[in-house]
């Protein structure tokens, strides 16, 4: 060997020496890092060692941390109605007969298939952004009206520079342009469902993703379209939503927002004439104006001398929500007030403070309270694939925002103002035909939005026997209609089970 | 200097002019790409020169871009109706005295932003997504129902590694827990409304956010709540949307699925006994026992002896519309079939057919024909601050879905099947008392999906003189109803400016 070449050797082994001492080192000063940390974490507790056991919270403490008003929500398969001391439940399907439940079952799924179909349910899971992507694009709100037009605002490719660059957005339930004013080797595929940009100026390439719009090319009612915006690596998605704003149904109130403008009274009777004149009595001391909508399923019809009140009757019996239903699809004001036909206004039963609550808030009904008898119940819904359980307890969510004396919860008393439109959204059932009150805010759940202000009162006729021989026997034929038979009670627990998709209710 | 020495630094000159020569090789080796590259370009035409010139289409190319039925739809900010040769224009503030129109503005606006603050209107602008952050996160969809948890799906950290992490997460509307079991030294403001992960350990820290949960705290309709996600060096948000479903309203169509389970008649009448009659006879020589349901409001109340009618009686000329809401408000069934008192049932009057377009698919409504008149409209809504422009045309969207000889459109007959509860929900205003037809699928924009399936034919009964003079009275009366007269017109065009909010219509 050469001295030239064996000095080499020379360095090379003295480089890879170093080298290797230059590991170690390296090696040391992370361990001693570590042994840092190691000290420090010693002085207060916490498991940030390497090897760290990834397990989730247990069972107990997740029913302290996810329950309202002692109900467990989550997380949960299979929603449950279990009795307690102080709660009664009860089962929906076993208002049915063993030998008919089988064929309800089936019955209920298909028409709840078919609900679900038409409200564009489920809506599609939610879209998930992996990061670390050269796009910008809009995450949540794009909405456009069946057959519209909108810009798609927040597209920008900011990826790594390259000579050339191509970037394609792919739609499926509407067609793609861009407002940008370029030559067709640029941008292909305008008002197609699939845009193509190929350009190597970066700059133009923002600019016409800047102006990217989506049309709606099939006239539907609830859709989300996920547009795709790819380059040669990378893929994106996000949401356009397809849907049709509701149109409005305003009232006008009038010049002077006279009372008898804004509010209709609305009540049904039935076989208690001299309690509907008691009653309508009352209203006229403090509201000698204001329409009242009376409908009547008695045997005969009245004889009711009062030039602000329509009055209608229906067939014989046919029914208490029949009646409430008829009652308010004859109103024509913004707000409707309801009363039974057994209360008794009095100097506090205030419907001008019941106004402007609704004027001010966003609440579709909001109630008063039965010479001060406050009744209000929460209802809690849990979702589930064989029915949803319902909760009902008495009491209020929270204060209403502005109205310290004023709550905000489910139901109410059978005194309340409401806006017409929202209650008519909701309607009465004309299949309860006896005793119901609770059903009509369950029907309502998700549509009302409900109030309560215990101040403004309505007063309550005492039951009492009358004297006059013909009332008596009216009276007496009344009472029967109130019982709440066990059929009854059947007839409605059934109806939850189908109408509302409910298993169970505590 | 020795010769090792200097056999050393031979070697280093030796090196670094090898390096160099490789940096100058690799630039021109770039260089060379980009030439190659700009000969390609010159081969095939386009706009790839450096100094782009960014412009906008222009106007006139966008018209022919973005319209529908030649109505020009985007971009624009302020939507106009303008007249044509063959469509009139209406504006309806004229229906307006000159007098009253300003405190009408006034009272207009006041009640539509009582109407949007009750819708959560308008939706919250699109949340941008900028690009390259180091974090997942779900875009779209997580949605809560009040006071309910959900898991927050797709939250992850994917940025550089660090020594330690520290993320938080923020929210307005609700707390943030997670189902990952630690200590409180890792994740801190549990049930709070800002949760603090610090950890040195990225698997933990991945599995933390794996297991985040919202919990929303409010009762409230429907809000968005923006949650942001942040480490020291990037921030990004995304929307939970906190809204309660709407609770079902199913019907159960019975074990045989009777017709007469699923689908009630309705109709009103005025001052025409003898035609609803003959329509009532002609349903029952089709359909013997479906139910019937009349409402009237002409002077003298019928005997119909009928024990499948349902017969209202209203106050004297209530009204068209009225009588409309009042008879869909008596419907039990799944399905309200609706037609006029002197149509006529035929053998083409087939409710089947009808129902199975509704049973199979989305569609509120479904329309026949009257004697073989296809009579459909279309109506497109273009949105704007003050007021909206509707637009009516004849004529259909598209084909239906499974069911080639049906189409999609906005308006149809008063002949059609509809869903009730849907039907329910849009109403007829009881304001419209006499002639009014579009007005309901107006009213229904954004609500109901309607269809026409002309092959579904009911008759007409011809307008013939009467010969009997208590009929030919009745008959002479009815004609002065049936007069659309001036002030009903205006009337009219009144309501559409306030009710509906909008500008004006072609």
């Amino acid at each position: 060997m050469s001295s030239s070449s064996s000095r080499y050797l020379w360095l090379l082994k003295r480089s890879l020496l170093i080298f290797g001492l230059g590991i170690i080192l390296f090696l040391l000063r992370s361990v001693s890092l570590d042994a840092d940390f190691v000290s420090l974490k010693s002085k207060r507790p916490g498991p940030v060692a390497a090897a760290h056991v990834l397990k989730l919270l247990p069972e107990e403490q997740l029913k302290n941390l996810f329950s309202y008003d002692g109900i467990w929500l989550f997380p949960k398969n299979q929603c449950k109605c279990e009795a307690t001391t102080q709660l009664r439940g009860y089962n929906f399907q076993d208002a049915y007969s063993q030998r008919d439940l089988p064929a309800v079952r089936v019955r209920r799924q298909a028409e709840f298939e078919h609900f679900q179909r038409r409200e564009g349910l489920p809506r599609p899971p939610p879209l998930l952004a992996p990061p670390n992507l050269p796009f910008g694009y809009p995450v949540h709100g794009v909405e456009v009206m069946p057959l519209h037009t909108v810009p798609i605002p927040g597209l920008q490719f900011e990826g790594p520079h390259a000579p050339t660059y191509e970037v394609t957005l792919t739609a499926s339930l509407g067609t793609l342009n861009t407002l940008a004013d370029t030559s067709d080797s640029v941008v292909q595929g305008r008002g197609q469902k699939q845009l193509t940009i190929s350009t190597s100026d970066r700059k133009l390439l923002n600019f016409i993703l800047r102006h990217v719009t989506y049309t709606s090319t099939v006239y539907q009612r609830h859709r989300v379209d996920m547009v795709s915006l790819a380059s040669s690596t990378s893929v994106v998605k996000f949401p356009v939503t397809i849907c049709h704003p509701i149109i409005p149904k305003l009232h006008d109130p009038g010049p002077e927002r006279k009372l008898k403008d804004l509010v209709t009274i609305a009540t049904k009777t039935f076989l208690r004439p001299h309690q509907l004149m008691t009653m309508l009595q009352s209203i006229r001391q403090y509201y000698p104006d204001l329409t009242v909508i009376v409908t009547d399923d008695s045997k005969e019809p009245l004889k009711i001398d009062d030039k602000h009140v329509e009055y209608y009757t229906m067939p014989f019996g046919k029914g208490w929500f029949a009646g409430r239903n008829l009652a308010i699809s004859q109103v024509t004001t913004k707000y409707v007030l309801w009363v039974d036909d057994d209360f008794l206004f009095i100097n506090k039963t205030k419907i001008e403070v019941l106004v402007d609550v609704l004027e001010k808030t966003e609440l579709d009904v909001v109630g008063g309270s039965v010479l001060g008898n406050v009744f209000q119940f929460k209802l809690l819904l849990e979702q589930s694939e064989n029915g949803d359980c319902l909760h009902k307890r008495s009491g209020s969510f929270q204060p209403l925002d502005g109205f310290p004396s004023c709550v905000v919860t489910s139901g109410v008393v059978n005194f309340f103002l409401a806006h017409t439109e929202r209650l008519q959204r909701v309607g009465f059932d004309p299949r309860l035909q006896r005793v119901a009150h609770s059903e009509f805010f369950i029907d309502g759940l998700g549509i009302l939005l409900v109030g309560s202000c215990p101040e403004v009162i309505i007063g309550h006729q005492p039951r009492s026997q009358v004297q006059d021989p013909e009332l008596a026997a009216l009276q007496k034929t009344y009472n029967t209609y109130r019982a709440n038979t066990n059929a009854q009670v059947q007839y409605k627990l059934a109806l939850h089970y189908f109408k509302n998709h409910l298993q169970c209710s505590t």
